[in-house]
């Protein structure tokens, strides 16, 4: 990036002081208007949520506003820049809830790294909120917390970094084979990065009928016999049988481990591979999904002739991106009163996503939509009402 | 009112679903939009909070942002409805600032009325915000609460129950010595209600040089003699000599009370006075601020003939009204930085807001500006820009 867009892209930031705002909904033109909707008048509405706790939904906006938090220790690729630093992705967030989905959000920047704090503080603000997007959250803690909100809240709680990542992966993943008709259930992947993201996909990828996921990660391939290294997050894939095992003869290097392997997908930024390690693939599809910087250049990637080059950047083809998942996902949850999303929702709206892309528009430049393709969103909203009545039939 | 205007009003409030509502400040038209505004882009601005903090306010809406922040415990005259039946009345306000101080906001209700949590969970979440407006939360716990923030917080804090009223009050009291050429340091003045808005009515009037204040709650009149029966608020009235005492035959009715005052200032829903009562003061100045239903009827205020009538009906002359208050309050201190809301302030808000009605203008049934009246807003906004500058000489 040259300084001139720099400055650019600072300027634009500063010009309008951000990216959100809050506005009113009706106008108060008047006295009797104060007293209709402010006191005596709005004891009407606070009466009847009193006496039913549901009808929040109806008399106030909470149903459409979802909160983007993070404590701002695992910002884009800048690592722990803290609370306020963090604010702009967040109001990046919630633009984007508003452009693509819809869907209200206001960011809420914490500050607080410590667990039980935060689940508390997001307990405790709760209510305020049709539902919770957390954002940028390091991992292993970000399990934990998800996990527990999800638990203790009746409203839908959504970790983006591990379930948004997972679900455009899977997408990516079902056109993939698609696109060359393979048998999902015989592909070896091998899987960088085992925190948010990492754990999320390997689950994901399984639910797919994926037999065979290799796990890496900075100790090395993930192996039973390190087992008291690891953090909860791949210990517990490793008690689940999510990630693969060798039984002996396990390969020390990154290079090693992509011998006759059909899919990399990278999801840390530590860890690169070249185009020798490429070149010992059965296949060369590649989702090197580091951001701002893939594991793989475009360069090496037309040297080895990858069959599929998927990233998580704008600038280059098959964009791996959450912005196809979170808009259309919680307007679709919000809309229909789920409040979970389980992984069997994920399921669905991966497989939405994918199915976008019709078999003719199917290539391998073009394996996953664009995110300002409208029908997308509608699409996903769709399969969510569908899901909604079979729930409720169930 | 009737049913049909209590079906009108819920009407209004389901068919907009609220009150409020976030929107994109800028426009996302195309991918390098979308690189601009977010990833990789939004690093730049992130970086730059990074090294300097302040820098937040010029990147993010932040700075532009109100928390309206309750627990549900003290919400208009309905008492303790918890938080979700306050959100009515939690969007009624963020509207209010909107509409009277082009002030953004946004409400929080809170699931917990444990003092230590809600002192926590506000620290955890100010980075989001450019000020924190407290509102319903019930006495005695409010004024710890705001203490302990304005203490631990570098943005503004107000509790609009304690001191929105009482610059109101104040406002009131100002303009009715201007209309009848009143020396306030010989005024009597009975107050009846000694919780958030009391308490701090009390110290306002203290400040404008009233010297004889009585205080008068569910337990009879304040007195030392039973200091020990008082929560910590009362308690601080009486060691700071804010409350006058008696020296000896000390009157046990609110009537007995009244013979021979000037002012009555009721915010208590529980004490109702009397025709009799009023007959009895040397003055009959009134201001029966309890909502919906003042101490005083206005058809008894019509019978004994009050001199003046202040009420805090938007229906009826004379409304005390916050909404005078803290959208220009908070417009000026979020515009000209400024980090703590003291009494100066007040007094300079107060004094601003009274002499917006000009001599000839000012009447018996005139004593405080209405509301929409713009020019409110305004003036407050100067007095504090210079307010600031004296500020930055000292």
């Amino acid at each position: 990036m040259s300084i001139l867009d720099k400055q650019k892209i600072l300027d634009r930031h500063k010009r309008t002081q951000g990216k959100i705002k809050i506005i009113p909904k009706v106008r108060l033109k008047d006295k009797e208007d104060l007293t209709e909707y402010y006191s005596p008048g709005v004891a009407l509405p606070c009466l009847e949520i009193k006496n039913d706790h549901s009808l929040i939904k109806e008399y106030t906006n909470v149903s459409n506003l979802v909160a983007v938090i993070t404590d701002g220790s695992a910002v884009l690729g800048l690592g722990n820049i803290g609370p306020k630093a963090a604010m702009p992705v967040m109001e990046g967030k919630c633009l984007l809830f508003s452009r693509f989905g819809q869907v209200q959000a206001i960011p809420i920047c914490l500050d607080t790294q410590d667990t039980e704090e935060i689940i508390r503080t997001i307990q405790n603000i709760a209510p305020s909120f049709g539902g919770i997007n957390l954002e940028d959250i390091s991992a292993p803690r970000c399990v934990e917390i998800e996990r527990r909100l999800k638990e203790s809240l009746s409203i839908p709680v959504f970790h983006d970094d591990q379930h948004g990542t997972r679900i455009a992966v899977m997408a990516g993943i079902i056109n993939v084979c698609r696109l060359y008709n393979l048998d999902i259930t015989k592909l070896k992947v091998v899987l960088c990065g085992i925190g948010a993201a990492g754990s999320s996909i390997a689950r994901g990828l399984k639910r797919l009928g994926v037999r065979t996921i290799y796990g890496y990660n900075k100790e090395g391939i993930i192996t039973k016999s390190k087992y008291h290294i690891y953090d909860e997050v791949v210990k517990e894939l490793i008690d689940g049988s999510i990630l693969t095992q060798y039984e002996n003869d396990c390969p020390n290097t990154l290079g090693s481990l992509l011998v006759g392997a059909d899919i990399f997908i990278g999801v840390s930024a530590a860890n690169l591979i070249t185009a020798a390690d490429i070149s010992q693939m059965k296949r060369k599809i590649i989702f090197a999904l580091a951001n701002p910087n893939p594991e793989l250049s475009i360069e090496e990637a037309e040297i080895v002739q990858c069959d599929i080059y998927a990233t998580g950047r704008s600038d280059l083809p098959n964009q791996i991106n959450n912005c196809l998942v979170f808009p259309g996902l919680f307007k679709g949850v919000l809309k229909y009163g789920i409040n979970q999303i389980d992984e069997e929702l994920m399921d669905i709206v991966a497989h939405t996503i994918a199915y976008t892309i019709n078999p003719t528009e199917l290539t391998r430049t073009n394996i996953i939509p664009n995110c300002f393709d409208k029908t997308v969103v509608n699409r996903i909203v769709k399969a969510i009402a569908k899901y909604a009545r079979e729930e409720n039939t169930k």
